[in-house]
């Protein structure tokens, strides 16, 4: 089975964990698919599963759930970012958001809802390895939520004074590694060794984001471009010019492939970085064979 | 120690493992403990530690957790109950409501933050009983999302056509059974025969609650009042009147105590029920001793 096949099995199964028959609420049931499926790129919960393989992945119903709970909790993100009183976006993935397709309330839920689940579909597979299950959910709590987590991240945008290193790190970074650490613990390796690349893959992610919205069109990238210069938000590309930028990615992929920690997938593992960071960037040029 | 001195310790000590220094969002990381301390009455968590000591409390670490994780789900609900797009309450337990207090962006995060916060509390009291543990973080799950958790019941208000039963079970209901649940699987005991005395508690709950609302002040309440007519929600009271709504109570605690399941600590229990009930609703005569 492909990644992309084995990942949305695994949201999909999820999201049968949340479905209710009509003792539940008919319209929050249809919300929290709609903001699930069909996925965006599947880039954290694919570095995970590449991570667990390059590990062995000798539990693969926990890697599974440890994907589809990663991407969970990155879905719940966006749409509770969408909302009014953040980022107020009409679209998301070329679909109207989740607000404007149903309501803010319903939007509120969708995202409260989709966090729990994450939760619950890791403690579900938890019962084949009960220590490596509750590192994960230690791990995914601790890279969303308060103090360093995505949580951390959005909250640093009501902060008058900003820690730009901070900010990145949890706005953007924490679920690289929380992807790269739990494909580790899933497949019964230690998480600490694994933080060196998810931290590196999270700064090339975001100035590949940066790449993407300053040269961007709506079109092209479902959901609004340009909305860095508009929120007044920091972008590698204003500050260094597109080839700037270009060059520094370059220099954080290297540094990225650098730190994978011995395992018996290494190669495999440098492959999938460097083919994720061009599906994401078409102007990086595809690295010599 | 008492159980009120229990909880806040238990309460004050998850909070810390939010608290972030200067590498963390200074005014998300006050919103924390604003939208928890001081308490309400904390009737969820007295009911979770009451009945794990009923059973013998032989894993406090573990009880104490999972009470600081069912209040922390609690004032997570609370927070984003009151959002503009809810309930748009202004008070809350007598002071600014939490987006009155911050702002709303941090009202949604601070919500995000306990729940996810709620779930690393267990993982991390786990290590001491990891089966349990596991048990208890998808009890909390189960009665905290969808299908029949508080956002489901929260959902409810988005349709139509509600199922009253499956509101009101959903709504106020799922944190009672989530209570008695919870104590009892903390202090190794199965949770299926404490599932309906939670159902029955939830009912004389929001029996209670009905009552404060058509009787109570804001000034008395620490909230608006009179809230059920302004947003014509179903209230016993103006189904029953004040006496039938008494008398509804009385038999919805005499059934709770039934139901109580063989334990050491069963009159006990059935001591605790009826004095958090009188608590609640001053209207309630003190039972003959």
């Amino acid at each position: 089975m492909s990644l992309t096949s084995r990942i949305d099995a695994a949201v999909s199964a999820a999201l049968m964990h949340a479905a209710g028959g009509p003792d539940a609420p008919a319209t929050l049931s249809r919300a929290l698919p709609y903001a699930c499926l069909p996925g965006g790129a599947r880039i954290r919960p694919t570095i995970l599963l590449s991570v667990a393989m390059a590990c062995g992945d000798d539990r693969p119903e926990l890697s599974d759930a440890a994907a589809a709970a990663l991407e969970l909790i990155h879905c719940a993100s966006l749409v509770h970012d969408d909302l009014p009183c953040f980022d107020d976006a009409d679209l998301r993935r070329g679909k109207p958001s989740v607000h404007r397709a149903y309501s803010e309330p319903l939007a509120v839920l969708t995202g409260d809802s989709l966090i729990i689940l994450a939760f619950d579909v890791l403690a579900e597979a938890a019962a084949v390895a009960p220590l490596r299950g509750l590192e994960l959910i230690r791990t995914l709590a601790c890279r969303t939520g308060m103090p360093h987590g995505i949580c951390a991240g959005q909250g640093w945008e009501s902060e008058a004074k900003i820690d730009l290193s901070a900010y990145h790190r949890s706005k953007t970074g924490a679920l690289f590694i929380a992807a790269t650490q739990m494909g580790a613990v899933a497949a019964g390796q230690e998480a600490e060794p694994w933080a060196e690349l998810g931290d590196r893959i999270g700064e090339a992610f975001q100035v590949a984001d940066d790449l993407r919205d300053a040269l961007g069109t709506e079109a092209s990238l479902g959901k609004p471009a340009h909305q860095d210069d508009l929120h007044g938000r920091p972008n590698a590309v204003t500050e260094l010019g597109v080839e700037g930028a270009v060059k520094r990615l370059e220099d954080i992929l290297s540094g990225a492939i650098a730190s994978i920690p011995s395992c018996p997938g290494e190669a495999m593992l440098a492959g999938m970085v460097r083919k994720q960071a061009e599906r994401l960037t078409p102007v990086l040029k595809p690295a010599r064979a």
